[in-house]
């Protein structure tokens, strides 16, 4: 399949005819793009877990599928049956990851559905969920093309850009969040020059933000995480755009372990850093950044993944956090679909929400 | 050899029966402990070039063996034609790598040993120079337990330490720079707990630094480079130790690639940054971190090597400078044999070479 460009096939997508969630494995990438159709519950949570599909956006859209598909699968009239089932497939794919709000976001957003139309028979209740997961996956898009616009008003033609990790198309359904502005500047010209952190210990940054860029004809080049401020000292990178897997009221954001280490170099050396953050994954829940579950992950991802023998003494304690805080001081702007915030977060992000339930209410007018 | 442990080899030895320079092959580590004996100025230069043998202190006196051997299979009675041989090797083992300083500073001062024993001789002088760079290796071990003894003096027991790179035995003959301190406090029952960067692209963290302090008992615990900042964030770091390839005259310094990131996120979160470095490595006629050649190396280093695949897509552009400059104002103390320069380093530094100069004199005139 490599002769067709990664970036024309779909991240997430749902296949009626077989029943199957259809995803790129992005375990293989770049050396092959392969599309898996999973089926199961354990397959599912497995291709979450095991980053297959990566992604806050991608995540929850998968999720959502991926519990459409279950639930289709749950031979019942009886609507208790039908809920009890769907509960407990819901809190098993919430398990396979827990930093990014967006897994439990989908899966929630799903079983509103349910109690919604509780009244209905199950067939038209598992029509409406997949109503739902489709209108999911349009809405990131036009999420993430928002995101794009906002974005690009923060740097002009010709600037450098730095990013962490992949917050890409390959996160998303289309456009990316952090590199939807890039994506929205190559259609116009903007010739941004793009460093890409390879990102360890995953090397998402290498193996998918390199690979998708390039394949869109980005001027990228990559780098390995601890060249950050030799790239920012050397005057080549105007502004960092970043994903998140969760942001909190205060607007400390939980991103891809390194995000905070960029973030710090960043302000060294006065380049501002921005978060591209659907407000599905900002979590006016969760206080502060002290309060999100930084998910910890095995030590082999360190020592022996992707190499041809061991990098490391045998037995060797490796610690292995998956994502960092960012703290909210260190952010110049918390870019979502429907605006910039900026400090004082506690405040803009609430402004943010209003603006949103403002434009929901507007359009449920209309309709 | 496996069942020996790594801290019972010599990092770099000369071998007079067999005319070799005898060093451990780090690109094998950890692995295998596998010594290889260099006899050639080619086989010399590759195993420098290609980072058998790394660390500023063990490159300065495999250079000095180097230099001698190569010196001793010159066929010639007339010195003229022994000191242009001299300094046509001399000028191409330099050329192996340019940031580190001792490379230069070895064969120079080798060189000095010809030119002062001009009136010799060519089978004394290649006497001479045998005993200098025996000396040097001598000096080193001496330089490097000195280090330790004030580096110790800035930690306490239980303390957490960071270090990113190798500046530890395998970058010096013994005890290493950044890890005396560790090796002293281990010996006193310090009970460190020490992090080791992996240190991206060519792993010296994970494959010799954590292997060593693995190998001598020490708790260590190995992380990505982008991880520094949740181990600073989580209280777990009192200390950062470093080594270093050349200080420049205002304290600015060159040290492997992510040093100064790790120094912007110490600063951050307010935990000092201690440079070891050895007054070889201090070069005053440098007058600033702008004024040192940062060496660049190849895309593969990033791209391929270790791996079992390419982690990248095929001809992606790659950025891979080897080294930094941290800035002397995120330095909290310059560790030498002769104590801790503070800021301002421009006067410290300088009263270090006073020191250095005032106790050389002393041993003259008591020898």
């Amino acid at each position: 399949m490599n002769e067709k460009n990664i970036m024309d096939y779909e991240t997430v997508a749902l296949d009626d005819e077989r029943d199957a969630l259809v995803i790129i494995d992005q375990t293989l990438l770049p050396g092959r793009t392969e599309l898996i159709s999973l089926h199961t519950a354990q397959e599912i949570w497995d291709a979450i877990y095991l980053l297959k599909v990566r992604g806050a956006p991608a995540i929850g859209v998968a999720a959502a599928f991926g519990i459409y598909l279950l639930a289709k699968q749950t031979d019942t009239q009886e609507y208790e049956v039908f809920y009890e089932a769907f509960r407990k497939q819901k809190e098993y794919l919430n398990s396979a990851r827990p930093t990014a709000v967006n897994l439990s976001w989908a899966l929630n957003r799903m079983e509103q559905v349910c109690v919604r139309s509780r009244e209905l028979p199950v067939e038209q209740i598992k029509e409406k969920l997949r109503a739902e997961a489709v209108h999911m996956k349009e809405e990131d898009i036009q999420v993430c093309k928002a995101i794009g616009e906002h974005g690009l008003t923060l740097v002009k033609p010709g600037d450098g850009i730095l990013t962490h990790c992949n917050a890409g198309q390959l996160a998303t359904c289309k456009y990316g969040t952090a590199t939807a502005p890039i994506y929205l500047g190559q259609e116009r010209g903007y010739r941004f020059s793009v460093f890409a952190d390879e990102t360890r210990p995953l090397l998402q940054g290498a193996r998918l933000t390199a690979y998708e860029l390039q394949a869109s004809g980005v001027d990228v080049t990559l780098i390995c995480d601890n060249m950050s401020a030799t790239v920012m000292r050397n005057g080549w990178i105007n502004a960092v755009f970043v994903g998140c897997d969760r942001v909190a009221a205060n607007g400390d954001t939980a991103n891809k372990i390194g995000t905070s280490v960029v973030a710090a170099v960043a302000k060294r050396y006065h380049v501002p850093v921005y978060i591209c953050a659907p407000t599905s994954t900002i979590d006016m829940d969760t206080p502060a950044g002290a309060d999100i579950t930084i998910e910890q992950r095995p030590a082999h991802e360190v020592t022996d993944m992707w190499y041809e023998k061991p990098t490391a003494p045998e037995g060797v304690k490796v610690f292995n956090p998956a994502f960092d805080v960012t703290d909210h001081d260190l952010i110049a702007g918390i870019v979502t679909e429907y605006g910039i915030a900026r400090e004082p977060y506690t405040e803009s992000l609430r402004e943010i929400f209003r603006i949103k339930e403002s434009k929901q209410a507007a359009l449920k007018t209309r309709a």
